[in-house]
């Protein structure tokens, strides 16, 4: 049980790097998993289904670790909260040091874990493979280009998102991270065909980044040009999110 | 926790609009994923297993966005809490102002529901594809067309549902919202052969509504002429399962 | 909450009749949605992963509808029980009527649930198709026949069912019914390749009548010669858990 | 709910020996269900999906079996909390004799697990099929042979398994061993695709052993030339998530 004591800064960097940490390394490795030559699970092929459980493990367990801030590990989360009056976390009020601090640690996590999930599948970057999958499986990509309607997608996901996050804790349940787990396999099942789901710009920059820096061997472009869909779509969502809250529930 | 004050309908109506909204955007979401061109969930076609646990969480998430009216989110629930002689929630007890705002608010939040997960997949609809499947995306439809037995499924299917709803109470867990959504998944795992288990005359009627309304490129017919079949059989059902619980239950 | 008051024998019977045909409906139905003609599971073929949860769901929601006997739906589980030296469920101890009460329930509610099935797939089971098929949606059989294995894989399969009924109690969770349900699946899909796994003789042979009686258009066989097995695997597995019960938890 | 009295050792032996037995049975079951000819759950071919939940609830229902010395099932689990300063389980303090016995338990049980598994698939591995899917069902090999990064791959999986066992007592849930099983599923979907995420020394070494003592019809090497990864990379891993407990959360 979360106590209401202060957290401090370096406390809520570390918590927030852990968390969007394990998020990333079960988030790539599931679609490593799938995408790469030669590893078990394309041999088997089951697809995007496996795909979006393992992303909604992957929020849950990285909840799990960073469960001294409340487990946000998406800045449109952190921003969210704040935009619609709520604490990030018990103890950790949002006011700018902690939203910084908080949104700095997810960046660095997601970047380190896409680093670590790299390592775990290292042999099966190597393979030969169109350079296209291997960015796949760090950064998102839209089946048809749009900026426009690629915002839109990412925007009412992220809203989806955003309304659980503001609404959750009104409903008496006891499965903690298990909700926003199966959450994120809902979104994936159902919003996630046009853009492969971001809803997070720490969850889609920071592997994007370390698709850039990492000595992968025959990769391609990191597709910059999209990179900033990722950002506003799931940033738009999270203030729509907070003003439909304003509206409907206070 | 939901206190039992009263539930004023102005927020009744707004509570079932915005999670029979959110059940329509997830489950409308991931037929679409499945069925339209060029979206993710088709390219891997992990099919009906998929789109059953779409439907199941679309219902979960509904239920802690509606969770000041206890979520009923379906007509056929409404009236069959009415008819076993129970409230509607907390703080709505069953008279006919609370029966027709619940249901005024999940057909206005099935077919808004419908509009914003057409507009996430709007380039998806744009592609050129079989009008069934267009339409298939939003409304139910049989595979063997017979008036009176694709009846008898929709009533078995939410008789089972009823039957749980009436009687979730008696037992002991703390999984919430988790408990239906599992529940949809089994309908249509086992029941939905048949007819796509409507079982909810809101999420059949509204979305269909949408269909007919929207620009959408290259639709065909809305198939009015099944139309009634998702609205008569879940009564029949809520019906029925509301005299068995007076049998055995009372 | 079950209050620890008598339960009538009426009311014994009538609880285990409804919960076992819950059960039914639901394993029976998707079995059918997956093999047989036109449904629209088997056109998306997602294969035993979908039968294994249909009948995982299955008994959950069976639970759920017999709370008033701790949902035992299984005359392996009665018998265990009885065995291991436990009441049947708060209020309901394990003497002769009781016993006899709930197993006859149990095989008259797998009966009607299977005849319920039968009416949600009606016209698909009018369609043609080998009548294997057809009877595989009501009775379990094995992929190699030999009574001596196919009694052990029904034994060991209902030893590891009754195990976790036995020790249950000593685990803190509050996911109810759920629990069951996982163990269900989790069966299928580790012991469910031989035989299909009945696990409980009254999910085997009351559909099985049903099978034998029902006016099925082009059905074969009831393979009565296979039937005796899936009650001696299942009864032989229940009084080994109840004595590896004895033995190392006592 | 376990009470806080002393464990004797005999107890506990029994106690990691039969939850890691049933372990053994589901996972071992899981994959010969996948992979051994005329099996039903090959016929239908879910693939490494259904194999990752068939895991995941072995490690879920050994747990509730093992609830006395709460479900180590692992020596990596078992030294991990030793060397991140914790108890076993509340009356099993982290002493060599415990964690020897407990160690002797988790082998012992595998190794019978695994022979039970054989016994209910006995008939499917007589029948003939490349011998190395016969040894698959038994023990975890790489698809790309590298003592260096099979090693890396398995140590990554273990240190994010860990980090949850030392983490999660801090998060509030009712979900009990639930969340292990999520876990485990996780962790096969997302890092699993090298080397079948052994994770767990005792998980490869004792069916392993079972493969190589056992009578199987037509069986090929037990690959002892690899059995020592599935050993050192746990450990490892086990070693590193205590350093990272003791470096981030004391």
């Amino acid at each position: 049980m979360v106590l209401e004591t202060a957290v401090p800064a370096a406390t809520a960097f570390g918590s927030e790097f852990l968390g969007t940490m394990i998020l990333i390394i079960l988030g790539v490795g599931v679609v490593a998993n799938n995408l790469l030559p030669k590893s078990k699970g394309r041999a088997n092929a089951p697809g995007s289904l496996q795909i979006n459980w393992g992303w909604g493990f992957g929020v849950m367990f990285g909840v799990y670790t960073a469960y001294k801030t409340g487990g946000q590990l998406n800045p449109a989360v952190t921003v969210g909260l704040w935009l619609a009056g709520k604490d990030l976390a018990p103890g950790l009020p949002a006011n700018a040091t902690n939203i910084l601090v908080c949104i700095a640690g997810q960046f660095a996590g997601a970047f380190v874990g896409a680093v670590i999930a790299w390592l775990a599948y290292k042999q099966h970057y190597d393979e030969d493979c169109d350079p296209a999958l291997k960015l796949g499986t760090f950064a998102t990509g839209p089946e048809i280009r749009s900026p426009f309607w690629n915002t839109m997608t990412e925007l009412i996901g992220t809203w989806v998102l955003l309304i659980w996050v503001l609404l959750s804790g009104y409903t008496t349940t006891a499965i903690g991270p298990l909700g926003v787990a199966l959450l994120i396999v809902a979104i994936g099942a159902s919003l996630g065909g046009p853009t492969g789901y971001a809803i997070n710009p720490a969850r889609d920059l920071g592997p994007r980044i370390a698709h850039a820096v990492l000595p992968i061997k025959g990769k391609g472009s990191s597709d910059w040009g999209y990179s900033w869909v990722p950002i506003v779509g799931p940033m738009l969502g999270a203030i729509l999110a907070a003003l439909t809250y304003r509206v409907f529930w206070l």
